[in-house]
């Protein structure tokens, strides 16, 4: 989503699409807000979009993770617990939030959702307000979860609406959104932005997550609780 | 979407269920928010859904938009401009908003989207938080138009968080929330309800809308901007 036009595409069910952000921003070029991958990506692969053979995503990795947790009888968020974590499940969504130089934020959102998920089930990553928002006047957010609680709470959009309405701070918005969220029995977390600066709040086990930020120079990373684990100048970054 | 205990469920892309609410309500009943119709259809049939021919849904008038459409190389609203309503498109996208006696909201759409829209489109309809929403703490919207504007605006959940997080009237928020589907060049309207009573606001020609209120004991309906075209006591619906 594009903060500064408020335009948005997004895909859902795509089997074949390499780059799934790039589709969906092509799709945000042609007015398409939201669109079923099955109706679109032969059309998205004739206009420059890479496809794969479906097995080409197949890892062993996540196919392990899968196998187990049909036998388990249960559906694993993605980086969600010991389970997973022993699985070595710790590569799922992938969520970005960006401001440029005049200020215009923006949000993406890729994953292959839960293991063991049932047939046809859409999360919250595609849509436009529950795992992805971003408009320049208030925030840029993209989060990743237990989906079901991110729709139910339209979280992302909650916490665009918390800063522009109600006068919250960043960080207060995605607190209280996040609470939506448990009080729903969900857990997740989420990337975010605004003006003055980055916020991430999660309410998993751990999650993931690296930065840049021009303004001081640095980049960081870390995976749990922590504020830092690694980090340095920018300079490190530019090889 | 039950606005007791902000349980959802949505499908995009059927072809075959006959009472595409009822299937919703099933997947919300199982905990699911949102599904591709193709993945689904079948496993809801077996579980009681009726499903009927694709064919059976076609009928000779929205035959006849289509090919109009397609020779205009036009996408129409279902109820917009002067050429759809010619040609008869006056039945498309049907929502409902209801309030409990014990003061529980919900809201249900149902559309088979714009005239001539692209392959794998998904409007809004079926997207929680852009064209239904329903919070007993705050409203119930259902909404109709174009589905992009309102997707890019989280329509009906940005309905809600005016109300509930910025103090407004449901008509202020209803009037504000449109006027931000304005500002990305969309039209539409939706019907909405909260503790006080009903709203229904829309910036298309015109909406077929009718209502029900049992404390007022009196039923309504109108198409225009009237306030009610018809209506009468509640005993007539009584048959």
């Amino acid at each position: 989503m594009d903060g500064a036009t408020r335009r948005a595409g997004a895909l859902c069910g795509t089997r074949r699409l390499r780059h799934p952000v790039s589709a969906a921003r092509r799709l945000l070029e042609e007015g398409r807000v939201l669109a079923l991958a099955a109706g679109v990506e032969d059309r998205l692969g004739a206009a420059g979009e890479e496809r794969m053979d479906p097995a080409w995503f197949i890892t062993a990795e996540r196919a392990a993770q899968l196998e187990t947790a049909r036998a388990a009888g249960r559906t694993l968020l993605d980086h969600a617990g010991e389970a997973a974590r022993a699985a070595g499940d710790d590569a799922g969504t992938v969520g970005a939030v960006a401001r440029d130089a005049a200020g215009a934020l923006a949000a993406a959102t890729s994953t292959g959702g839960m293991t063991n998920k049932p047939a046809g089930r859409v999360g919250d990553s595609p849509v436009i307000g529950a795992g992805t928002w971003a408009d320049s006047r208030s925030v840029a957010v993209s989060a990743t979860g237990v989906g079901e609680a991110f729709l139910r709470t339209a979280f992302a959009h909650e916490v665009d609406a918390r800063v522009r309405l109600a006068g919250q701070s960043l960080a207060e918005a995605v607190s209280a959104a996040l609470e939506q969220v448990r009080g729903v029995g969900g857990e997740g977390g989420c990337v975010a932005l605004d003006a003055a600066g980055a916020v991430l709040a999660f309410n998993s086990q751990g999650m993931y997550r690296a930065w840049v930020d021009p303004a001081a120079g640095r980049w960081g990373l870390a995976i749990f609780g922590e504020t830092e684990l690694e980090g340095g100048p920018m300079s490190e970054l530019v090889a």
